[in-house]
């Protein structure tokens, strides 16, 4: 008989169970997480229902420091898990009922786990987006301490992984930091719509006893609280939202370690990681792989499932409540892990990556600024278009001769436009060519320390 | 000879081409819808080259008389495009240069395709959230005034499809509309990230001609300016953002699809769909079908398609322009068009829906309200889980004597709590029922209200 | 000092180690399930070994009697984890050595973890699709019987989920086992690719060292042996096909358990999930709900994101292995898992779902037979269309005066068309139209059974 | 009135219609594609008709003679589509009544459009299938004959991006090839499940009028019937299969685009890209991208896109035809067209890269022989564990000493190990590492032209 079992529904359940199918129902084996915002959900709840008076002074009394109790025995380890605790609403329900007896049969009036569970998800996911905007405020920090501190190096940039300008080694540095700073700025917009308390929804219609949601919303620090009951107890845009924030996180954190490998390569010889990053070969004694940065790359894959996973899963769903959305909290901690874990190692990789500045420097060549041999003759009022073609016969005169671009003489290459005169000499000059990128945004030292200000400044900003 | 040919990159090239390459490559069969915002965009950099002293003031008004030329041509259909315009870049400054000559030449003055078309995207996309925030409100808006008007008709609500508890019909449109909301305040941060202009930013470093990227703002009417030139050329946050907003506002409306077809199912018959919505078998001469939320509910997954696309495409890309990059536009125009489709598909569909009451009504049953039966109980001081239980074995009782719920004697009831005494009528009451759920989100009648009023503060706050 | 440590690479590294890095790495959480396959490929190799000899006899029976002392201690669980064992590979080897000493270091001699792992995970796979397909063909087999006993209860047919045409329970029961034919032929054929050999493939290069890889083959009974080192390491096709042969099993499954989540809401009532499939609410007592169903719908997208997150990552991977690649295996563990238990518990659900046939019965209705009073007419000589049309007028007409389509008398047909004649009341026998469709692949009884013995069939032949 | 625009389902609506629902709805912008095989399946339906008693001879010549005229119309590009055709289905069979009257209506007798479009899509499909299948052999023989033309060419494997071990050019050619040998195969087996006929089986309970299904597929050429009349008109997934298919053949030819991508590179310069498969910059006049490479592996996110989203839209969807399944042609449309290019592209990119031999074989260099230094002392009998150790502090100490490996004096290595001898000299050889690898699929000579053995062979296989 399920009623000897103790289970929440009670009396009117006959027949036998399939283990099955309790297996494939729980969720304690994950939710336990979430022992201390239920406690603490608990705990406000039952302070709305004795200011309704469902509760006396007394017994709210009683449940909180039962609660007080539950929530002990978790921080240290020792509660005890029955087997029929299938989630950790029941758990801890059924605990306090051991330790206070009847009164904890009060606790749930007019609550049902539909509210109570999105409650304690909300309240756990907002303490992880503030964990989370503490890791990545660590991370983009790191980034621009050592874009400041390594303004002067020079390397290539590329566009299509082909040689494009000199620029500084800083503005590939503050590229991936500025994106950084849109990620952080939208996990503060995701975390200000988890920040709505539910509590108070019922299972569908509402709550029927006269609790006031206001007094909820203050005990638990909610900045406002949901609209409508029915949408309260079954939207998951918050959890949909915070994982296609981490998706499009790792989107950035992936591109950025495509780079990093690619740059640690033997060809390229720009970066060397840190051991403390790198693992070795089985195989081969020669070899120290990048893992933390190949980890990470992998990372953006299995987030952004998750992300997939759950929108397939909320695709036409009917309204209200669907056990279809048990699935929503294994992907919010496996991503809340991840992200923890990604934000970290890359803070680590990039405060312990060493540059080799020389093989950088080695790797500027002269080709790279034939774009600034254009503008010369731009500058000398050749339209750009005409300037563009003439400096491309110039690369492939250069080509053909087997010299460098700026190995042609005078006369060569005023065989190609009567305006190249003797000073075209100064255009091979590569500290020159990043200093003409002042526009705001461009790699000169000016636009450089513009853009440490501007992002500090967003960082201050955020946090306050 | 490509030179020949009159490609951008002109003399270096010397090599065929192949023409499955070439149309792979080009763009133009559908950036070309880009034509109007590229026009502005060259517009407004002209300006910043006389301004920079780059083109004189009567070079700038040639090319910005030329360009209005130009876009005449569009907006009139005999613009011609040549075998050789792979995109909509190539083919409006080729179009200039025949009206004007040379001086177009001078137009792309430190200017790259790279910063032209993602400035082009982004201000075809500002008005493209424009847009849709207006198709977007006038569906909220349409379904508030719905719920208003209809304030009074009550209904089963469900969780799990199975029958949970009566609410007003004016409560589950608000659940749907209220959902909505968060997606118009979505639309609205990703219109502030779209927003921001990258023009100066050149291909990879900047720009080095002294171009003020203030003044260029200004003429586009941009929040901000992008911070780095890297970032500005490559990033496209902006659209996956877009695509995944789209994503995440379809599961709502799949959502909404899905109940309404089920609520018109000859099952349920709670709703009739208009015949403007609706399409008939080719075969089956009685049926009507629901095809118009058929397609709503099944384009949720053709716009994720496009988010999951793009975010695949993103992974592990090296920084800077990729070519992969060019995969954001077809994505972007699909997903806006359908999002535009389903917007006023969904507005029709529900001003045009007829509601049955009288269906409604009588699917209400007595056991609906044994949650209702338990809180007489805790009334009367029973805590809630024995109430539960005791409520519980009232429905089993029911059940095996094959009545109604509220059939049972109250001698019955009293075999299972000596609590029931003869008010306990009281409880089969289906209007007093909702008006229990009087906290804020439930489904009173002064809470529906309150919700009306909260979301069109919502609304209006928001048009704002 | 990492050499201290016993890490595998042994000598090189100097730096120190990030203790988050290390578990970031680490796979030994999850891998751990391979313990088994792991000791299986290693004593083949040490046989291989042998045969190339690289190992004496003597060297290879002391390896083989420590890796069965391996096996043992992680068959009886008192197998002990060091800080230091990342993965299985390395614990298991790390064990062995201190079991039998130095002898232990010659097994990994031209193997590297590159072609260990991918060995061991095919293995696995291989085992798992083993189960998998059992537990399959079991859940069809059921669905058979199944059909073959309720082959004469009839019901409506939807499409759009409007009521269609009359067909046998049977006949649906047999659509939902006909579509889980084809995943488990699918299965088959993955498990074909799975059936492949990587080891001999070294870490990239191949085996320097004369191993016989057809010897390995027939150890370790591989149908072949993969073709080219570098793609046997690096490829995870089956992993990919085996995810997404999983997610198209779960549409499936997800569109029966709506069907069936719908067909036992009150409003259709035509059946009655077992309580062992069933829950109940914490707050309404009445409620019964179909968790198993709900559970099973919304596995298709956790499984899905499983396979999304896996494309991904393999998206644009440099060609040969890369640390990515470890994202293979959580993958295939917890899709493994919920395959297994969805198709348990979708068997243990129709094995005890109820019929309610009455109800079934009672939801025919005649307009259902519109198609038949079509089919009358075509029978008399009118061309399809213009009959549809006629069919399409009567139901017009019985809707405008409120009856049902067969209680429209002959006169009133006879206005439509004079071919109605009195014997159009044979249309109106449910029995009768289903038997019409006789065609294979119909509902007539004669067809159903033909499905029948065509399943059956394919069971035993893919059973072979 | 609906009836008066000929609308197929005629008599009944009565309503108007919402210009944009009705673009919304159709299809006859993408499906007019079907236009081929609707008349083809359309014509071996009519024989069914006549077979089965509906049709005379006459009638049936008279409907043949028709189709036939409509195909020439749409051949010559003379087909008008009228505003009210839309989808190919019913433009085709109002154009065919305007050709030859009302015996066109008979041609749609007991055939629904459910069956009817499942049908042309499979048709369509198939074809589709053999071109691709043949696009695909033409890139792995391409690949195949470069691999046995260039087989003496020694270029660094890599793993996890460092150099690993020497190896021939071939082999990674041939690691592409194989992987793509895999596509092939599963392109044939879902060709053999699209090879299924599904016509006959009505809107959803079968054909009630005796046509023979055989006779049908016999016509056709199908290898088969579809089993269930429910589960042929609904089920998809042949088309998920194929969407399937071209994510995983995009993901091979991603990662095979991103080697070529980065030996492309100036910093690798193993390979050169045809200019016929390069664009440059719009800006700098030196670049020279590989777009058609880019675009490759770009694609992998839409096509992936695609298969999500279609998988999005078919979970949890109710069985039998829902309209959500007209999502299913644009998807095989776009995704069709995107391999075809790709496919091309990819063979003209191979058919003519240039690669630098020198540079390839200056990449080697003696560390990469470090596992060859490990297997040395393994020959004399050390375990391979030592060996890897001893190696590794070789590595270490000639890194420390700033000399190549291969520079370490006798003496030295002897403080490592006693075991070193002065024929430790033969291991410096590349030429003599690779041909070490002669374990079938190793980078060996002789394993190598296995190889090409063996992918031919499996060509001809799958193409019998």
């Amino acid at each position: 008989m399920a009623s000897e079992s103790g289970k929440l529904w009670g009396g009117r359940f006959v027949g036998a169970v399939d283990p099955i199918m309790e297996k494939f129902n729980a969720s304690i084996t994950y939710d336990r997480q979430l022992w201390e915002v239920d406690v603490q959900g608990s705990k406000a709840y039952s302070r709305g229902l004795e200011k309704a008076g469902l509760l006396t002074k007394a017994e709210m009394d009683q449940i909180l420091h039962g609660l007080d109790k539950v929530a002990e025995e978790w921080a240290q380890g020792t509660f005890k898990l029955n087997p029929n605790d299938e989630d950790i609403h029941t758990a801890n329900e059924r605990r306090l009922k051991e330790l206070i007896g009847e009164t904890a049969g009060k606790l749930h009036t007019g609550r049902s786990r539909n509210d109570q569970v999105v409650t304690d998800l909300r309240l756990w996911m907002r303490q992880t987006c503030s964990t989370l905007s503490g890791l990545l405020w660590e991370l983009i920090r790191t980034m621009v301490d050592r874009a400041e501190a390594e303004c002067d190096v020079l390397f290539p940039g590329y566009t299509h992984l082909q040689r494009a300008q000199p620029i500084r080694w800083s503005h590939w540095i503050l590229s991936h930091a500025v994106a950084l700073t849109r990620d952080s700025e939208r996990l503060l917009e995701v975390r200000k719509r988890i920040d709505v308390l539910p509590l108070g929804s019922g299972a569908i219609a509402g709550n029927p006893l006269g609790v006031d949601r206001e007094l909820l919303r203050a005990e638990l620090s909610f900045r406002a609280i949901t609209l409508n009951s029915m949408d309260a107890t079954s939207e998951r845009d918050f959890v949909a939202e915070f994982l296609f924030w981490a998706s499009l996180c790792m989107t950035h954190l992936s591109r950025m370690a495509e780079d990093l490998i690619l740059y640690g390569t033997k060809e390229f010889s720009f970066v060397q990681l840190s051991d403390a990053y790198s693992t070795g070969s089985s195989l081969m004694p020669q070899k120290k792989n990048p893992d933390s940065l190949e980890l990470i790359r992998s990372k953006a894959g299995r987030v952004f499932g998750r992300c997939a996973g759950l929108l397939m899963t909320l695709k036409g769903l009917p309204s209200t409540y669907n056990k279809d959305l048990q699935e929503d909290k294994e992907a919010v901690f496996e991503v809340s892990d991840t992200m923890s874990a990604v934000l970290q190692v890359a803070t680590g990789v990039i405060s312990t990556l060493q540059i080799h500045r020389e093989n950088m420097g080695q790797a500027l060549s002269p080709d790279m600024l034939a774009t600034d041999l254009a503008y010369y003759l731009v500058r000398k009022g050749m339209p750009f278009r005409q300037a563009h073609e003439a400096s491309g016969k110039a690369v492939f005169m250069a080509e053909t001769k087997g010299v460098a671009l700026n190995q042609l003489s005078l006369q060569e290459l005023q065989t190609i436009s009567p305006l190249f005169l003797s000073d075209v000499n100064h255009v091979w000059d590569y500290g020159h060519s990043v200093e003409q990128y002042g526009a705001l945004g461009g790699t000169a030292r000016s636009s450089v320390d513009w853009q440490i200000r501007q992002v500090r400044a967003l960082l201050r900003a955020q946090q306050a």
